[in-house]
């Protein structure tokens, strides 16, 4: 069976969106990441950190989900990584109240011994230096290296980033983020310009308008689907990496045609991820629903001009 | 042959982008979508008013296009619509620097008589009660009629806006203007409710991130080209609209299946008539090159994802 290794934070969260407001729920990059990847028959860890105030029932949560949690340390009197944000009415941009890094100002990862020959990795966002020491415990180079990233480390983290970008062959970040690393406006100038840092397939996420797939001259376009509401944003890019990763895991096809495909799963499951708060809609979602939302993308996308 | 009846302004435009600037150029809705729809076999008639200062070489250009001209007032000594503007780094918003109504003040449009009894009409973005005019004038309830506004005239004729809209099959707007019209930030939920005051069919079209088009509970989303620059997004809505309702004249099918295709003809056309200032891609724009950016869109959007 395909190995995955995920890397990312396990967390509290707590959100406030114009739908309402929670407590401190379950959150966490590696959390949304596996619970979309876990849709895929393949075999998954999550490395991470928590503390000792982390519920086992979130663990159980993941084991029930098949993620592997021995790569996930728990830090004896320990708090875990909290995080807390308040979305605006547009719902596309948030402030941050809250950030306590707790366990994770000092995690390091240990992938456990079992996945360290996985054919697929995924660093979710975290510091640079962390998702290198992942990188630097694979026994061979992965099939696939796909790197999650944000604008808080090209502020704080920059020449680290630069390194892990160099070793990795997906990057998905925003289309802020995008014109942020390399100070272009166009997201194809954009794409071309992160090549040349390593990555050979860029992915643009777009949120409500979708995801751009870029590959040398090649571009693939998934749009979102125009969903009713948004009820909580909150793990939507994750949950697009985790399917992203877990489908092209799962058929071990790494092909520009295929990749599309891995584009088009990404998107369907954050189209699910939105829909209730944190990972609600996630830890519930049957692949019945899924199959049908598929159904939706192609009718969505799909048209059949001939041309002469 | 297939008749199309556009009404709409042929005007003067003068543009600043952080391209450059022009000075008064050819522009106008009218004459957008009637070079569009002109890239289709089909019988054009433009209905417009210009003053006897509008350029004998403009109005041979719509000509030489197979446009018909017969509809186009030319009021002796009065000057033509002119309107100024200037684009934002972003391209995706703009300030009106002038809006000079001149002859269009007074227009009373009057379809020529062959004319009459055209099978698809576009009412460009003008006064409703202008709009209404040009429907009234037709001998019977044409096959689909297209309306093209703009929040102007939401904010200054709101209920004629209405009175047009319950007697249109399509409407095309930008998503700001969807949200303004309903008050409903969810583009869905827009939708639902502008069918409801009449067009059976809207199309918002999202800029950059490209233009969805919804009939009952029935989505398409086409997305725009990713381009490396856009150079003056001015008249790129119309050349959608030009290039929409030229297809299904042509083609004489207005099913959902159909109009998804002509909303990608739309989308085509339009990702030429931002490559330069004005008019002057779609003066010289070939088929051979729209057949070729066509399969781009293809490529762009299509996907075989096998669902077992």
């Amino acid at each position: 069976m395909s190995k995955l290794v995920i890397v990312g934070t396990v967390a509290f969260d707590a959100i406030e969106t114009p739908f309402g407001k929670t407590d401190k729920i379950l959150g966490g990059a590696a959390t949304f990441i596996g619970l979309a990847a876990a849709h895929f028959d393949i075999d998954i860890a999550a490395v991470s950190v928590v503390g000792s105030d982390f519920p086992q029932e979130y663990l159980d949560l993941l084991s029930r989900k098949n993620i592997d949690i021995s790569g996930i340390e728990i830090v004896k009197n320990g708090k875990t990584f909290f995080w807390s944000g308040k979305y605006h009415n547009d719902m596309n941009s948030r402030d941050t109240l809250v950030t306590e890094l707790n366990t994770l100002a000092n995690f390091n990862p240990v992938v456990p011994k079992h996945y360290r020959d996985a054919n697929i990795v995924v660093l979710g966002n975290l510091h640079p230096i962390v998702q290198l020491s992942v990188l630097d415990q694979m026994l061979n180079k992965p099939k696939l290296v796909v790197l999650d990233t944000m604008n808080f480390w090209m502020d704080s983290a920059l020449e680290d980033l630069h390194q892990v970008m160099k070793r990795v062959d997906v990057i998905t970040i925003n289309d802020e983020e995008a014109r942020q690393l390399t100070g272009e406006y166009s997201l194809v100038v954009a794409a071309r310009k992160i090549h040349a840092m390593g990555p050979k397939y860029v992915v643009i996420k777009k949120g409500e308008h979708g995801a751009l797939l870029f590959h040398n001259e090649h571009v693939f376009y998934a749009p979102a689907l125009p969903l009713e509401e948004v009820f909580d944003p909150t793990g939507a890019g994750d949950t697009f990496a985790g399917g992203f990763a877990g489908y092209l895991s799962k058929t071990g096809d790494i092909s520009f045609e295929n990749m599309k495909n891995a584009v088009i799963y990404g998107s369907t499951l954050a189209s699910f991820c939105v829909e209730k708060f944190g990972t609600l809609r996630m830890e519930h979602l049957k692949n019945e629903e899924i199959h049908k939302r598929l159904l939706q993308f192609k009718q969505l996308t799909q048209f059949e001009i001939k041309l002469g």
